[in-house]
């Protein structure tokens, strides 16, 4: 944290919650005396982590406005208020060839990985901004900066979150509210998923989980005269 | 056109098709000997274009999958049949600050500048891939690349565009389909509207639509040892 | 050539002229009747396209300040006079690990790859600025927009190439200097040299370099309201 | 710092040693323990910074290869041996019209700011790529990503350095040396220079040299499964 830092962050929502890399943003901003507010369509798998984190748990479809509206005014009436970091994570992928893709899960893509980027980041927006600060980090992938083959809706729901990223930063910084954009350039590591371990031979080949939330933490803490608009994180070992 | 061309394009589809860049298009590829096609939500102001350019017309909401679908049916069955090229063009912008925005028109900007562009390329893939052949024009915007203040959805849309655009030339292109992207990089000239004239004593300051389609023909006709997947065009006097 | 465009392309100078791209450039030009200057530092197998192209030839090292301004001073004192189009191919490349790059090579990079471009650009734009048009087109590769491992001199060379473009292009423009950058990202082919041919079952898998001068030509003539700042050429069978 | 991360940095170079932003990354570097050598062509000026850091001090003209080998060459001698993090800042800066440029000034922009990168590159990788671990930090610029008008030379310096850092992190990451190149998007405030301070009524406008340090040695101590290769830095007002 810069020594210039006069703001102490209390409140951290994390959207999209799950096992994986929101666990560890949970455990870290935590341990570092935040309160964590966790919201999730399916909310069943974070006993675990509410125990751990003594956070408070929403059930949210991201990609809904209706949900999402009540969500923060959920947040408005609960003991914390309103957060002041706000990280989005949500992302729905389907792969396969291009001219076999469905339609129906194209547009569920676009919903969940883009639009509700939108829906979460405005009701952010509409109190961070009326505070003068506030922290909003978008999780990006590859996909966010190159559209690739087989791939095509996880592309577009990552470029046009990129783009909202961009747009708001460029208009809620000078209001205060810092917009961070984190281009996770490789895969995650997680104990309890297949073909999420590091290949033999091949320490640290995937993205230590533990080791993003280091960065977010850092990203969160940023002096207002050195912000970071855009980043990657990727392993030492991956191609690019 | 490349001397080493031996394939002659017959019969273009514009979607989104208007007065503007649609209308010059149009008129390039039908003054080449093509066929054209214009689809577009509302056709009531294509008599003109369609005297000049022989062009059949097809009224289609693009961001409707089930419209989408019998557009390209009803080409199908045209005595032109399916288009060689298809040119992208439709979007939708809703500007303002980003608090104040309408979640339903952020939806819309999204639906018809992103998943519009999806559903159109779907059915012109399917085609173009199993005839070995064909061309896919989007049209993009500076905020293809940028996403600007005040203007967030747009951006969305337009990212996702581009995003989707490179997927599918990365998928595609070696099956023979040319898939290229235009970042039309400011204001079109139009003669019939207010505000799209040149500024005093700044000539050419804006887009011309013909010159545009200059461009998009040279695109169409490319070798394809030589392909352009992105592009951009701006006016001499334009910032950048 | 757009129809708005009233203005005939007269005299083109290409710099770092070989048998290969420049060939086909000069061939290209010079069936649309323009005067063609070659400059090459080795001027030796130039025979056969200068019988072809009726073309000047002029030696010249592009890295050395004096020879461009004398290469300069002699198209002046031409009977053709300054050219109004200036292509820059001039590259050199050494590869191998980081740590075992010999300085004086890399050194020698940067000279060929990017100060000599900035010398050709200066000569080029001080007399074109003065007549308020003139195109200079700079032959860019992938290296202008990716470091790759192994190839980092070759990365700085034109990577510097395409910031000169770029500052060349928002300065220059304004003053009806076209300044544009064409990224050539895949092998040239060559009928002469080995290694330079398709693939067996890969038909055009590398660029004819026939194919670049056609949108070398489409650049060089585009209408004032719509020019090309960035763009790209690569064979539809390419990766990236 | 990760939590994960057993290695602990112990010595530090920065090249192109000045008051501003070296000193704040050897106050801070020093201030966590690590030991301190500075390198400048003019090292007159350092004799506050050697007191607050117990700094080691080099002359050396980083655009020389003889002079940077003999950098090396002394620094594995000294009692704290090679250093495990290097940091490049010299930049040379030229502005003005294009047709105006003095081609000499430009040739020490392209070796400062270019080649001096490549040449303490060159050493520091052949050392740390030995050892399988250690950092090297780039200090970009606006100019690194975007070449603006006047300042062609400066864009070809910090493009050539910013192609350098990408080439370097491809090939040598996989090694364990973490290559991180980092665009400074805005002025760096000084107390000593006028024009360094923020504007009237526009508090943290200009970049806090501390706060740039704290992200230095965050990104100097990063996990190696979640390494950052481009970032940016930039005040919450800026124009971007």
């Amino acid at each position: 944290m810069s020594s210039k830092s006069e703001i102490k962050l209390h409140h951290v929502l994390i959207v999209g919650a799950g096992a994986g890399l929101s666990a560890s943003i949970a455990r870290r901003f935590h341990s570092e005396g935040m309160a964590i507010s966790l919201a999730a369509r399916n909310t069943g798998k974070l006993d675990d982590l509410v125990n751990e984190t003594s956070a408070e748990v929403f059930q949210c479809d991201a990609s809904q406005p209706d949900q999402v509206d009540v969500l923060f005014a959920n947040l408005d009436r609960s003991k914390t208020g309103a957060p002041d970091v706000v990280v989005y994570n949500p992302s729905f992928r389907v792969r396969g060839p291009f001219t076999e893709l469905d339609p129906d899960e194209v547009y569920r893509t676009l919903m969940v990985t883009g639009y509700g980027g939108f829906l979460v980041a405005r009701q952010s927006a509409i109190r961070m901004s009326k505070a003068g600060r506030g922290v909003i980090i978008f999780t990006g992938a590859s996909a966010s900066m190159k559209g690739y083959a087989m791939s095509a809706p996880f592309a577009m729901g990552k470029f046009a979150l990129r783009g909202l990223a961009q747009s708001m930063a460029r208009e809620l910084q000078p209001k205060g509210v810092h917009v961070t954009h984190v281009n996770i350039d490789g895969g995650i590591r997680s104990e309890a998923r297949p073909g999420r371990h590091d290949a033999p031979g091949k320490p640290d080949s995937m993205l230590d989980p533990d080791a993003i939330a280091d960065t977010y933490w850092h990203l969160a803490n940023q002096h207002r005269s050195a912000w970071t608009q855009e980043t990657e994180l990727r392993p030492w070992l991956e191609n690019f």
